[in-house]
């Protein structure tokens, strides 16, 4: 029987595993652990994917910049540097064991830029001194007050002046200059004056918070200005620099895609023009970091050709004049990408105008790079501008005359250029975006002048060198004598 | 000779007084002092006027903006509040003596709104945990790899994690999110690892750290949101809001300008006027508080009418499509300001398509306002936009005929308007300004339509309630009506 009931046993688990539905219950089951195997590595290819993309990213951020990079090594240091006041037992003890108020220093007051850190060191001293002696005061009349009162004493002082120097944050010139201060006051006067009410050695412990704090500072501003540093103003310096070359790139162009439209160009090459003219959109969107850099700026000392009072503040003007510059690219951009292309016949006389303008940034940026004071080119250029922009004006009353050619007698190049244009008259549709064209390029030459005088001005607070432009500017006459040329044959046209 | 002598002397020192001199060095003495007072007394009542001004200038931001009195009240609160943990012996030996990480994470941490406030805390209390679990896991390494090495080890961890925690903040996804949590991390790191040097009871002092900052955090947190909450996406809504109707009356403004130029008003009408006009300038500055308020937003719970996933980021794009609205405003400005009037003629006919694109926009600033879907009457003002530009596009393919009337045969509306207008022909420079506006009035409309499809595809992401605007409707279209027999008046004239 044994032998024949393992014959039946095993049959009918075979049976089972065959027909029964239980193998239809195993299929399921080994089906669900590999849908939750592919679940899980679907999940963790999508978690290499993101991790990949995010590596990727921060790659492209330490190589698109590698300053950064030299940053956060810099930071790395100073704290591996404060940590020495743990490990070395002469320090420690120097310090009363407050040593952990020099490495919150260093984490919270080190920042990219000199001035960033400056001013956060200045503040943090100056607040702490502030707030620590404010903060033993009242201690001590809070003592004087009996037992029972001192808590009241303590928590209203603290109401008030938190409260105080919390709105004082919020006063636009307290907050660009000691915001980080006001910061650290409420900080500093909250900590001793409260721990008054249960330390016994309060002075030593203000006295201890306010050395840690020095030395944490001190530390910072070594390494920030030894190791490679990175000054505000020079970044805001080369900021205004770059975007000016790139409002002359944008301006250019506008006029490149507005003529050449017709003349397909390679696809890279119209890539790269695309690339030119959207920087005025850098422009635009610069206002902040321009602001905070400005801010930061006036806490460093002299470095390179920058003087401790050197005007940061004109930069502002100057970025404010560019802006508005940029405003006008901005329409004109609209106005080269609309429907209505004027008449070929029109619009070749307008590019030089344009140009122009595009030159006297050129050459603004140039004047601002070498911090020199206008040179007699830009003066050249900027005149020039002028005239080519009451040439635009003077074109514009002659285009009437193109609408009905036969109003004006004895004008000759005008009728060789109608013939030329083989059409006798142009439709006022057509001559829409570059009317439009024109007044806004003639706005932006308005502005432009403006810069010209922001610049200037910042060379006469700055006290820039004279510009010695003699060689350049023999060269400069020469491209100028060839850019009136073309002028010449572009009247010619008409 | 006693009193002769005092005599003597009395006479010599009278003498020395009224005539060698002396007197003359007396004089002089007296000025200085005279001199030095008023210098003190100068100083004074220049630090005096200082002062004022500075109260002044307190007292408005005060009075301009109650809610910041409010939250510095708030602040001062929570700072009393949590000073209770010394004041009271049971919470003081409850965190073991470390209730000033407490209180430094009630002034560092509160904000002015809600989302900031939480993005702060959340980012505090995750720092904190994760760079203290991971210190005290470098500790217990460090300190089985013998005394001699654990500083080295210690050090470096530090060096590597702080240097790799700076980088993290410096990559734009992780800024926008995380920044200050990633400080909080290297500040905890390196406190934690470093003091495991010298501290023996490091799990108790990570253990008091994270509890005190739950403390601190859970403290600001209840009171930001219960009293007087200001929440960040609340502040953007109301933003966006206010922009829009800001925009549209800088374009009502400039319409205003243009045509009413001759008809001189009053001189308060006038300003009431430029301030209007001005109101696009907000709209261009406003991009960074209208990210920083969408990042803090989706911190936010559930609040008032918005979700907690409330489509934040669509508000940008609103703001970068009014933005871009803003820009051409600016143009159009200095066209109304430019020295060229168009013909008076000619102007007169522009100004309602100028009044139904700020009519659209006032439109959408509503239905963002009440939350609800596009309204039927924003379609309708759409078509009507739409159809002034068409309007505009056909009455600028006329105006050539005005340059030279007679080529048109049979146009009686146009004959009749130029002989209303007495001169039979205007020039092309009085056209300019006109030509331009129009140019610049269309692309406004263009990116109006824009701004419409940003403001629908916000309605969509957030689920607005679909606008009953029957009576409004109503309302709205006995308005169109009466604009539309304006706009016939207007071509009635030519």
């Amino acid at each position: 029987m044994a032998p024949r009931k393992e014959v039946f046993e095993g049959v009918e688990w075979r049976i089972r595993v065959a027909a029964d539905g239980s193998s239809e219950a195993l299929v399921p089951a080994t089906g669900l652990a590999r849908k939750a195997w592919l679940g899980i590595k679907g999940l963790i290819s999508g978690f290499a994917l993101k991790v990949r993309m995010f590596v990727k990213k921060a790659w492209d951020v330490g190589t698109n910049d590698p300053r950064k990079v030299i940053h956060c090594i810099k930071v790395g240091l100073a704290l591996a540097i404060v940590s020495l006041f743990y490990f070395m037992r002469p320090l420690y003890d120097g310090v009363g064991g407050n040593a952990m108020w020099a490495v919150m220093t260093v984490v919270v007051v080190f920042e990219p830029t000199v001035g960033a850190t400056l001013y956060k060191c200045f503040n943090r001293v100056l607040g702490t001194f502030l707030a620590g002696f404010l903060a033993v005061g009242v201690h001590w009349v809070a003592s004087q007050s009996g037992e029972r009162v001192e808590p009241f004493v303590v928590g209203a002082s603290v109401f008030l002046l938190a409260s105080a120097a919390t709105f004082s944050r919020l006063i636009p010139s307290v907050k660009s200059r000691f915001d980080y201060g006001a910061l650290i006051f409420i900080l500093t006067f909250s900590f001793v004056a409260v721990s008054g009410y249960r330390v016994d050695k309060l002075f030593e412990l203000t006295h201890h918070r306010i050395s840690t704090i020095i030395i944490g500072s001190s530390l910072c501003i070594l390494v920030i200005m030894l190791v490679y540093p990175i000054w505000s103003g020079q970044e805001l310096h080369s900021l205004i620099v770059r975007n000016m070359d790139k409002l002359a790139n944008s301006l250019d162009g506008c006029v490149t895609q507005y003529f050449n439209r017709s003349g397909g160009g390679t696809n890279s090459e119209e890539e790269a023009t695309d690339n030119k003219l959207q920087g005025y959109k850098c422009v635009l969107s610069s206002k902040a970091s321009e602001e905070s850099m400005a801010n930061f700026g006036r806490w460093e000392p002299s470095h390179g050709q920058f003087n401790f009072r050197h005007p940061w503040k004109q930069y502002l003007k100057i970025g404010a004049s560019m802006r508005s510059s940029a405003y006008c690219i901005e329409a004109l951009n609209s106005c080269i990408n609309s429907e209505n292309q004027a008449a070929k016949l029109i619009k070749q006389h307008l590019g030089s105008g344009c140009l122009k303008s595009s030159n006297v940034i050129r050459e603004l940026a140039e004047t601002v790079k070498m911090m020199k004071k206008k040179s007699s080119t830009t003066d050249l250029l900027a005149e020039e501008m002028k005239s080519a922009v009451q040439e635009l004006q003077n074109d514009l009353k002659t285009i009437p005359h193109l609408l009905n050619p036969s109003a004006i007698p004895g004008n000759k190049t005008l009728e060789t250029a109608c013939s030329e244009a083989t059409t006798p008259t142009v439709t006022l549709m057509e001559l829409v975006p570059v009317v439009t064209l024109a007044s806004i390029l003639i706005e932006i030459s308005g502005r432009i002048e403006a810069l010209v005088d922001a610049v200037e001005e910042l060379a006469k607070l700055a006290e820039f060198g004279i510009n010695d432009d003699k060689s350049k500017h023999s060269k400069m006459t020469d491209k100028t004598v060839s850019d009136a040329k073309h002028i010449t044959q572009g009247i010619c046209l008409y």
